[in-house]
Parts: structure tokens; C-alpha cells; sequence
């Protein structure tokens, strides 16, 4: 693949100002994606290498950030579509000259970033908004337009963090005091901007004083629960302990857990939701064992344009991902060669097993195509 | 641990007759356990190595077969039967002397392996019966006692492939030409004296001419379904794929499994079964999907004397079976340090959720006290 621009960057602004080390935009002491001062350079954690190996990397070029989005340094729906963001904000400060050929190469980039993954709509939903701030600065001199684009990945950057702590302010009111609360793979703050979507109402109740429990789901194949959300919640002193995916119906009937919240990397208008494969099974014991099931995802989240989860692309991921537990240099082969794995990397999770979907813009309880519609700004 | 009897063997019965290489009880080219000609040697598979390295280790000690059980070399509640019956003619080899002697030092070796692994019945029902023998030929010479034992051993083998081919044949009845039978765990030849339970029904259905495709789910966290499951279908030219415990609501839902089949590790009098933890949550969503749910067992899986799921011992093993991911030389630790992980090896399925239990002695459907007191021996 050729890159996108030239091969050499073009200078950038001489303001005389220093540029310190700057407060990550996460509010954490980690940080799934951040743009450098500058806005040449993007430092994103390997989370492939989690929880051992804490490694950040240094992306200069969107060819780079694309590769991180397909290979799952970097995940989880609004993380993916900041990411993105930010990934054009690179491709830009390679490109020099007329706005035909500048818009001619963000839309190159653009379909880059577009086709790395199909199931989260946040990617989308940032690219389009990118899009826009492109066509309105694609006249301005090369410096600006990487100024503006950045301005603008940033601005997707903190209204996510916002977005998730308006979330979490409204679901934690749903968290009882001294709750064991599951939670299905990874809606933390590595996910997202920072603070987390599920792991955002976690942070909120223990914020407003609540003591709760987290049983995080391993999350096969990937293992995010295992992996991330019992690194970033134990590092963040909350209580977290791990079971297998297979243990979550034995806890349910032995009356261990109290309630589920999950993320979304797709709302559709009838309020089914897309998560990671294994919370349709969640939310199916969760009904019939009568333990209560949110889910909390940012607005971007939310499809309107999609009529129902029949209507969502369901990411088909390769089989070594199931045949193989590997992270880092660690590689275990699980299955035989010569047999087949199958790895859907989504499931879609009827709106009717969920109690209600906390968004900045309000909760939708129960979730319907009514109570989200509801939520909807309006049009212009 | 001192040894049991002594630290030299009995000398062996000079018949003058050769052994050659035997045939395996399990009528396979591979089985879980097999006593050597001579009745002083026990050969196992370490199935902790499966599926890419296929080591038989021989034991002469009944504290080998003791540890191979509880670290589980050789696992499947009719296989530890079948291992745990072998390990006590281990012992009679050592055990010179006076009836009394042997009696003690052989209820040693009963109490050694009964302890190995507390939720198979199978364990207990074929100590239960060796101790019958035991007190039979107690008053006999030394090696006339091994041979008795050796004999007892073979027996309770046989019998469970009779078996396990018996219920095959109840099973695969209701086995549709064309099925795609989810199983989870292994309740294959592994499993058992060969043969399998579970997979026995598949068999007995493919050698009754129909075509059928398993979906294997893996079965974290000792990934039986992804290693063994797969392993020796494959072997066995049956089509099968896996998939993780996570994905097996999606393809219910897509209407991709027909039935599901799996073994048990305890039946209690009420209908109710014990076996590898996750199979209650796959009954689950297989009664909401509508699925049929059959289990497959021997009649020594049953135990009258305990009166429902309540009353079974769920054995809990160590933490480190889920925060790492080992196979021989090979491990990935998947969890960050100082997190705890849960680990019961079994859940309990109500009797309920199960369309039919098939066992050699006929097939209790729909499963109840009832149906399942009319297939038990009448009381002599």
C-alpha cells in the first residue's frame, strides 16, 4: 500500500510555545489513544499485550493507526472511532497543496480507517463528523488544516469522556450499595476516551460512595475481560475478580450476581444492541434468572439510520484467534490442526432483555424504539 | 507420602504364557487407561498434553494413578473409575502377608484415591466395588489376590465400553441424518473406558449411517471441548468445529444447533446432573431456543443415595487453571497479578431442562425420579 500523502511530513507550526508533557485527555493515569502536542503523533497502549506488558506506541502516519484498529492494539467502539479521528489528523499533516488534492487523499484515508472493522458504529459515526470539519477547512493553508482536524479529534476525544461520565452519573443511581455487578468483556475506560462506558457507571457508583463487586467475564477469545477490565478496575482499587464465560449461569442461579451492565458497539432504532459475542448469552441467563441488564454507550453509539440487530454487520475474525491463546511472545494452541473454529466477533442482544440504556443524553427504560427515539436530538 | 505395601513388588505369576501386545479394553487406538498384561503396570494418556502431544506415561505405583486423577492426566467421571479401580491392583502388588495386612493397607489406597476428586461418582461407585472384591479375596495368596483385582479392574472397564456402546444406540434414535449435535467438555473415548458417552451417541449415530456435524464447545478453563472433544472426532473422521463458550447463545439463536448432548459426572435421584461447569447455562439457552438437551451416562453415574443437585459436592480447584493457559511446556497468564479468579469445575443441571437420559440400562425421557427409578436394578 502506498502511503497516503508523501513520504515527508509537512513542518510543522512554530508558536514558540513549549510543549509540556501534556495531561492526557483520558483523565487516567493510562490511556487507550492520545494525539501529541503538535498534532503529528499519536501515542496508543499495545492493549494486545495486556495485562503483563504495559507498552505505548508512537504512530506518525494513519497507515499505522489503521493497522492498530484491524489488529486490536487498540478496541472497544468509542476508542476505535477516536482512534480514527486522530488517524486523520496524521494522514493530514502529510499533506501538502491544493484542496482538491487534500480532499482528494482525507478521502483515501478515510476509506483506510473505514474498513478496518465493520461492527462498531462509532468509527463511522466519527469519520463522518471528521468529514465534515474536512470539507470546511480543505481551502485553508496545509498548517491550519491540521490544526482544525485536530482540534476537532480532540474535540470527539473529550466529549467522549464527558459522554461517559454523564452515562455512569445516570446508571449508578441503578447500582445498589454493595452490588456484585458482571460485566462482559471490556467497556472500560481503555475503551473509550477514558472512564469507560459500563465501567463508567462502576466508577461513578464507587464515586458517589457505593461499595461495589465486579465479576468480570474472561471474554474468550480475546480475554478482554480477563485481561483488561480486571487490569484498569484492580488498578483503579476497585474490587474485581475473573470467572470463564462458562461460569456465569452457575453464579446467576447461586444467587451471586446482582445486576449486568455491558457496553455497545452498536444501538440499533429499535434498541437492539451489537456487543462483543457472549453478551446475548449474558442477557438471555440474566432474563431467566430475573437479575437486571443495562447497557451504557455514548450517543455515537446509536444507529438510528439501522432498523433493528438483523440489520448490523457482524465482524467475522480469523480462526487463530480461537485456536490459539496468544499475548505477546506467549502463544498456547488449543485445537487440533485440521479442525475448523468458528469466530464471530459480535452478537446481537434483543431490545427486549435489556432494563435500560444510560446515555449522556438520558436513560431509555425500558429500552424500545420509543424511549430511544426520544433521546434523539432533534432535527434541524 | 510413605508408599503403600511395600517399596518392592510381589513377584509376578510365571504362566509360562507370552503376552503379546494386547488389544485395548477401549477398542480404539487410543485410550485413557488400559492395565498391562501381568497386572502390575497401568498405561495412561496424559491428556493434559492433548492435542498436540500424545505421551502415555506407565505407572506401577497406585500413588501415580492417585496424582494422575486429581492433577487430571486422566479425567472423565468413568474414566477416574475405571483409573481408580486399576490404581487399587497397583497396590495388591506391593501388599505382602496376612489378610489382615492386606485389608489395611488396601483401605489406604481406597482412601488415597477416593480423596483424588469429589464430584464424579463413578470414583466412589468403582472403589465401592474393588472393596467387595477386596474382601472376598483378602484371605487368598498375594498373587492370587492381584489377579482377582486385575480381573474386577478389566471387568468394570468392559463393561463401561459395553455400555457406553449400549446408551450410544438408545441415544443416536434421536439423532436426526443431517444434525448438527452441539456437546460440551469431553464425554468421549478420553472420557470413559473408549467409546464415549456423549460422543458415543454421535458414533452410534455415524455408524448407523448418519451424517452428523459437532460443534465442540472449547470449555474453559481446562478447554476439554477445544482439545480432547475435537481431537478425537477429528481422529475419527467426524466432522466437528469449535467454537468458544461464549458463542453458543449466537448459534442457537441463528438456529445453527439441532441438539445439544453432553455426559455427567453425578445423575442424583431426582433427575438432576452434575457435570463440567457451563453445561447448566448451555440447558438454559438451549430451553429458551428450544433445542432438545439429552445426557448420556452409565448407570454408575447415578446415585440414588443423593437426593437432588442440592446434595452434590462441587469440587472447587485452583485459581491458577483460570488465570493461565497451559498446555505442556506452553502458558500464557491471561489475568493481571492480584486479581482473583473463581474456579468450580462443575454445575448442576435441573432435571427439567433435559429432554432424556440415555444409560445402558434403557433411556429415562422425559428425566424424572420417576423415570429414572424405573430403570434401576430391583433391589435383590
Amino acid at each position: 500500500m502506498s502511503s497516503i500523502g508523501g513520504g515527508t511530513p509537512i513542518p510543522t507550526l512554530k508558536t514558540g510555545r513549549a510543549h509540556p508533557h501534556p495531561e492526557p485527555l483520558s483523565g487516567s493515569l493510562f490511556s487507550a489513544a492520545e494525539l501529541m502536542p503538535g498534532d503529528r503523533h499519536v501515542v496508543m497502549l499495545d492493549q494486545r499485550l495486556l495485562p503483563r506488558i504495559e507498552r505505548y506506541e508512537i504512530f506518525s502516519r494513519v497507515e499505522q493507526v489503521a493497522d492498530a484498529i484491524s489488529t486490536m492494539k487498540v478496541r472497544g467502539a468509542p476508542a476505535i472511532g477516536i482512534a480514527a479521528a486522530y488517524g486523520l489528523v496524521l494522514a493530514a499533516g502529510f499533506i501538502e497543496g491544493s484542496r482538491e488534492r487534500f480532499l482528494e487523499s482525507m478521502q483515501t484515508a478515510d476509506k483506510l480507517l473505514r474498513r478496518t472493522r465493520p461492527t462498531a458504529v462509532n468509527l463511522a459515526w466519527a469519520l463522518d463528523r471528521m468529514a465534515r470539519t474536512v470539507a470546511r477547512i480543505a481551502g485553508e493553508a496545509p498548517i491550519q488544516r491540521v490544526l482544525a482536524l485536530g482540534a476537532e479529534a480532540r474535540a470527539i476525544h473529550s466529549e467522549d469522556v464527558a459522554a461517559c461520565r454523564a452515562m455512569g452519573a445516570l446508571g449508578a443511581a441503578n447500582v445498589r450499595d454493595g452490588a456484585t455487578v458482571l460485566t462482559h468483556c471490556n467497556a472500560g475506560a481503555l475503551a473509550t476516551g477514558g472512564y469507560g462506558t459500563a465501567l463508567g457507571v462502576i466508577r461513578a457508583a464507587r464515586d458517589a460512595g457505593k461499595k461495589i463487586r465486579v465479576l468480570s467475564a474472561e471474554t474468550r477469545p480475546l480475554l478482554q475481560g480477563a485481561r483488561l477490565t480486571a487490569w484498569e478496575l484492580h488498578k483503579d482499587g476497585i474490587q474485581v475478580e475473573t470467572i470463564t464465560d462458562s461460569m456465569v449461569a452457575s453464579f446467576m442461579a447461586r444467587g451471586l450476581i446482582d445486576q449486568v451492565i455491558v457496553g455497545a458497539d452498536r444501538v440499533a432504532r429499535n434498541g437492539d444492541v451489537a456487543n462483543k459475542i457472549g453478551t446475548y448469552g449474558v442477557a438471555c441467563l440474566a432474563q431467566l434468572h430475573g437479575i437486571p441488564f443495562d447497557v451504557a454507550a455514548p450517543w455515537s453509539t446509536v444507529d438510528l439510520a439501522c432498523p433493528s440487530g438483523a440489520d448490523i454487520p457482524i465482524e467475522q475474525r480469523g480462526e487463530r484467534e480461537v485456536s490459539h491463546v496468544s499475548i505477546g511472545e506467549s502463544e498456547v494452541q488449543i485445537m487440533p490442526d485440521g479442525v475448523r473454529a468458528h469466530n464471530p466477533s459480535f452478537d446481537v442482544t434483543p431490545f427486549r432483555l435489556i432494563r435500560a440504556l444510560y446515555t449522556e443524553r438520558g436513560t431509555a427504560s425500558p429500552l424500545t424504539a420509543e424511549t430511544l427515539a426520544r433521546l434523539a436530538p432533534s432535527l434541524p
